[in-house]
């Protein structure tokens, strides 16, 4: 057994969608959140300033004395996955690579759906990819609903031909799962990397005896880079609750 | 006569409406710009943040030797525009004040619409104002027709009660002056920032006879923080030409 804390960073808050399936698989685990407010979104970035950043957020945690690291973001995954695999002497999980080897499995006409920079990667190895760009800033500003996301969305889905399963390859869109499974129809499969990346994470802590066995809920820590009220609302729309204890500000 | 550039800078590549614009007005100017394209957008963030960037940004101008500084993002101009005029021997001119003192001269029912940061400064003190934050994302994306936008827009518009003038006080904004325009109709005078303060800045330079007198082109020198083929194209789009010499990039 093991109490050191997991690490987990995003760009941003979108992250946080993973945070709350550790919330949900991993309640007694102690962990660290950061979220790169300050230079958020990644996505539309080039490569280098993708791992120069990432390596930032890595090390932040690295030096928190985490026990392994999750990269909840997409883009990072794609962009910095292989070379924080390399750097550092944690387990490092990114939220690619356990959705990939689940849909490829189990689909036979594979869709990804996610940021400028994670489809450009070619990191999903999927029959069909796109990328989606607006939804990041709809989503952020809770533009969750209503005509305007709705026209997006169909224009954006319907680049699909015939496909049986959608990667969700952005940890912003599981908020609008119910819009995209509504204009896919229920045929299509829609798949939540974040989900898949925690479970993951449990069978390796469990296997290498890394659990936390304490009985009491984990303690857990929320850094940002950048704060302002909005971002206080954002969190909670993706973690689904409130935000405990706050969140609090750092410099990289 | 001073041959030195004038300096400009921009959270991203909006503020390259302004560069449009001196092309037009001050030909002869040598200038060099910069764009933070790595830490784009600025709108979203908090005061402190926006006032390190921004600081940032200028001293990197300073120390190329410019004989003037725009701030040519109106963010970084409410945010830290008082800041960087505190701070700095040369002057510095931000993109609100001309825009503000023309607006409020000669109309009485002024609105305004801006980045969420902006907005919620006050710097632009008119009658009516509105934050519309999805519209930068739009324009990036190169997204700036099309039933969506329209939407959006006519949404968003739809908050202005009885204006006889309205300010596009985000930089991108002209790039969608048109639609803008079709919605609020034409008894509503669209106010451009861009242009008011380079007359502003070729008043003063010419009042202190710091004007280039050189009868060639200006020489220009664009940097950005960050670069990929996608800011090519969207660099273009505001330019409303090609990019000679190339964007380089650099570190701040």
């Amino acid at each position: 057994m093991n109490k050191s804390p997991i690490g987990i960073f995003d760009s941003g808050l979108g992250g946080l969608t993973v945070v709350k399936e550790i919330l949900k698989v991993l309640p007694n685990e102690n962990f660290i959140y950061l979220g790169d407010t300050a230079r958020v979104p990644y996505g539309t970035r080039s490569k280098e300033i993708i791992q120069k950043f990432s390596i930032e957020d890595a090390n932040f945690l690295v030096n928190k004395k985490v026990k392994c690291l999750i990269i909840a973001c997409n883009t990072s995954s794609a962009m910095a996955g292989t070379l924080l695999k390399k750097k550092l002497k944690i387990p490092v999980f990114d939220v690619i690579g356990p959705a990939l080897k689940y849909t490829n499995k189990n689909f036979s006409n594979q869709g990804v759906i996610g940021t400028r920079a994670t489809i450009k990667s070619g990191a999903y190895k999927v029959s069909q990819s796109l990328a989606t760009p607006l939804l990041v800033p709809f989503i952020e500003e809770g533009e969750i609903s209503g005509k305007p996301l709705e026209l997006i969305l169909k224009k954006y889905l319907d680049h699909f031909k015939n496909i049986d399963s959608l990667i969700l390859g952005c940890t912003h869109y599981p908020i609008v799962e119910n819009l995209i499974q509504k204009i896919v129809g229920k045929k299509v499969k829609l798949i939540n990397p974040e989900k898949l990346v925690v479970k993951e994470v449990r069978e390796y802590l469990k296997e290498h005896n890394l659990l936390n066995s304490q009985r009491s809920l984990g303690n857990r820590e929320f850094f940002v880079t950048d704060l302002n009220d909005r971002f206080v609302t954002v969190a909670e729309m993706f973690l689904g609750q409130k935000i405990k204890p706050d969140l609090k500000k750092i410099r990289l």
